[in-house]
């Protein structure tokens, strides 16, 4: 590829620097141009940062012509509106996740992504993670044979703000859909069921505001294998993020990442370093890597490693995970797809 | 103590094999002075090795006044009935698990005991192991600080012969029950709900046998906390006993023990030694550690470290685990005491 | 700091090009305007990257009243000259290690560094690796108690080409000298004798050469310390780097550093993923970490982390462990001191 | 074998005890049958644990026909004329290390030896140690390659006391002497040259005894290769015993052994358990693994895995460490074995 993919950043929060920082320098091919936010000021702050052009209404950013493709980093409930509008414009899309809460807006947004034929990828980094992505490789390479079971350990370091909390979706939608999609990428294949069991251990803010704040996920896939996922909103050592694969052949795990490898011995015990605490540091690889991702395949025209219905199906499996959990029962996600028809 | 007690051994099979050469050698205070079993010839083959005296009917051996205590690892479905003569003869018991399948059996032999006044002891064995102890251990000093969630996994290198499976209880009675109880230890807390999601994906012939051999049980504790166990009847790199307590102050895990630490490294990867594969080798300090927990028990006479109820609630959560799985629904355990009644 | 510093850059080759990269974006507060190098086109094509100016005479830039300081990363037998000139420029220096082969080269360019009133910084990396960097901090918390035993294993992935190695200096000088920087960081002292036995086991032609591929050097601390590095020119499961300092009150030590930490056990073994291969990649953080070490000197102007008489003392022990090796015996470091005078 | 192996035991001291202990219970096809020591109260006291006949003079022992084998464990001044009595009393012989300090007794003993045709084993019981037999074996099998570095840490918790170490022989004969023996059985060749530092870190009172308490010995092999030993008296995390054999194909490396693997995680750290402190329990397998060696050895009329010649070879490494010491250069040991002759 001869020149660079041109590129537009909407939404000028936390995420949206991530991305541009890495955009910067960190992805060859790419080159970012133009930044849209409704907080004008956080555009401009950031435009000057990395020499762009700052909006504040996005159709601005849109209405481009020499804008390739557009990274939607606005607040969750506006993605839907910026997928159909930005397919519309035929600009490809980087979007993180989730797509909508609302499975009819989701669906709706695909639609016209689908006609206008661009690229979607939806932004499920944890993919890209060297470890998650080394379990995968096994598993595809039959390192561990038939797979038979799955975990899935997923603890924050510490809970969100309850202003946050309210209207987040609730743990299932917020955090776990992380490890919905993960649970589907290690097997490459579709979950069935969901069993949800939860408890508010850790902040009764968080059972007042509607959520809980520790939970296991049973998970039945298609093939028959299980999975369980483990889910708190508080590991005081730090953010606790691991996974394994067991089978026929194997197993199949991966371990925290730590900051260095210095262990001191001494008389009371061995003494090793804590996993990372910030997800920003734990995923920084996943983050550049699944955006260099996004330019290869749009610059080879090949379909995107995360595609809009990988981004969906983590949606159906947290309404899934909510009914169950409320009804104390297996619930299959086909209830929640005959919800809907 | 300045005299040693003397003990009879019911049932010289391989578990009573192992307790018989522990007794001779590593157990200080204890000495196996008798054998029973109804095969004869296993008996006098025991006796030879240890210089004991054999019989044929377990009551000869109950009948002697000079022997203190009995070692019960005859077959599970007699348990019961040699705890209660054993107990009417004023023995102090060990018993090998579980002490049946039938809770009105439990409830009566451990009347027996109690009428007797005699100390009996469940051969809980994975309580004693070292790394299990030292996590219970935390927990108890609060290093964990509040539990919240535990895991434990529990795999067989293995599957056990069909023909075993057949009379085993199935899974939950006779793989997961050791689990049971470790949930319980862990946390030295009662479980108060289960739910168990099953399959049949090592071995269709299990299956068809009415047995299920791969199985992720939740479990709910009376204070809120959570738990899950992982099953499996056959893991490939061997014998994958782990566990995990995690709270409010932090989280205790332990690996799986290996024969030694010598690690490979060469052009294709950094190779590890396997896990232990055979129980008798995985579990060979915690046999160890419990016959001489009994007979400390018996001596200074305090209560024995797995009580008969404690041996009783893993049996109540294997009848709960089994309900749950045809039912495919949390079972609260009341539901199968309120059944008794 | 509200400006930025401006930086101008001596040699394009591969390790300019690294500097390069992390001063266009990971280095805060400083900004790269120039390069220059004798290979013209290398020059003009990094400058190209990053919109700099290029130069083929690297006094043109040192002429430039816009430059505070220049990063040297021209071929080693240039660095006395080009810290001497840029000193006379009144420029601070970062240089790459070492200063030079010959001791009157480095106390001239030292004396100019004096002269000139500016901050001259010697590239030994690895002093800001994450995991060396914390046992050295473990060793000044004391942690460790008073050190007694320090351990360093450096072992490359490959030997270098021939070519190189003939005009390396020798492993003492080219590879060693990391690590004897290493052995006087991590104890914040100076080694008084240095004792070294080396082979050529690995390719008879660095024999031929007049090289040797092999080593083990013993070192005697002024306070009485020992300490131990190993050396070999290949390692074939990768770059192997790892530090131990025992002392009093424990021990600290690193580990190696994967890409991953995934990890598969099948029926053969435990298989985990090998060391970082490549030194770039290995020493990455490093390399940041340095340069922004650099700039928060020059600005905070505070003692440089790596000072010249810092990166003088590996080059007087790595004649000194020549001389040892000639000699058969252990050599005071005095001995090359006194040989000057 | 269908029958026994009839065993005497010299010595009823710390170790005397450990192999009786063994002999009893965990070495199928041999029998203690009688115990000696010149102090009779312990011969007496052990005889009455096991049901052994007792002796305080060790010729009444070696003078029963019905005795196939002794096991020496008198104090190490005593060895050379056990071995050489048991030899001319016809007795297979189990010796403790080392034989003698001095090589003519040596020599004189090993020739009675021979001439009487006995089996010889000496106790360097680290070659059985599961880990270090591995590794081992990992270079047997050609899984290193070449082996071109080989390094041993050897550390023990705690210094002896000042009246012991007055007669020890010093740290090298005393100490180091296991490691000079693994040195030896890691690569399967001979050590031709020593050098060792030393220094005096860990109780000035050592150094007032004539004797140093840190020390790192360089090797050299016949085939070219390199060693290190890092022999500390004082680790205060407790028994530190690892080993690493680097070559042409790879590493393998042993790790410390622990009491179990429970591992906290909480808001300061990772912290695991330390490494097993007394060598009784570090090396528990090996006592046994080496007697039943010593058993089969006989029995099958196979040459013992520690012969006399085995047993020597670390005292001409104890005496030229010795050398090489004093005289501050490298010493070859044939500078040791020209003296004497």
């Amino acid at each position: 590829m001869a020149e660079q993919m041109r590129l537009g950043l909407i939404g000028a929060g936390r995420i949206g620097r991530v991305h541009a920082a890495n955009l910067a320098q960190r992805v060859p091919g790419a080159r970012l141009v133009a930044v849209a936010d409704v907080y004008g000021d956080a555009a401009r702050a950031l435009a000057g940062e990395y020499g762009l052009d700052a909006y504040d209404d996005h159709r601005r950013l849109l209405e481009r012509a020499d804008i390739d493709a557009v990274v939607v980093c606005s607040s969750t409930d506006t993605h839907a509106q910026m997928i159909t509008e930005a397919a519309q414009a035929g600009k490809h899309i980087f979007c993180e996740k989730p797509i909508a809460l609302d499975l009819v807006r989701i669906d709706d947004a695909l639609a016209a992504v689908e006609q206008a034929g661009v690229t979607l990828q939806v932004g499920f980094n944890r993919r890209f993670d060297p470890g998650f992505a080394a379990a995968r490789q096994a598993v595809i390479e039959g390192k561990v044979g038939r797979p038979e079971m799955v975990r899935i350990t997923s603890r924050d370091p510490a809970p969100p703000p309850i202003s946050y909390v309210k209207v987040s979706g609730g743990i299932f939608m917020d955090m776990t859909i992380h490890d919905f999609d993960m649970a589907r990428f290690l097997l490459g294949e579709d979950v069935v069921e969901v069993s949800a069991a939860g408890a508010v251990l850790v902040d009764p803010a968080i059972g007042e505001a509607g959520d809980i704040d520790t939970a296991i996920i049973t998970l039945r896939y298609a093939s028959g294998a299980l999975g369980v996922i483990e889910n708190s909103r508080r590991a005081v050592y730090g953010y606790d993020q691991r996974v394994e694969v067991f089978g026929s052949a194997g197993m199949v795990c991966t371990a925290n990442e730590t900051e260095h490898s210095a262990v001191l011995s001494d008389a009371q015990g061995v003494h090793g370093p804590l996993p990372l605490y910030f997800f920003l540091q734990r995923y920084e690889a996943a983050y550049i890597a699944e955006m260099q991702a996004f330019i290869k395949s749009i610059s080879e025209g090949t379909p995107p490693v995360v595609s809009g219905l990988e981004g969906r199906a983590p949606v159906v499996m947290g309404h899934a995970a909510w009914k169950s959990y409320r009804e104390g029962r297996p619930v299959r996600l086909s209830e929640i797809e005959d919800k809907r028809s």
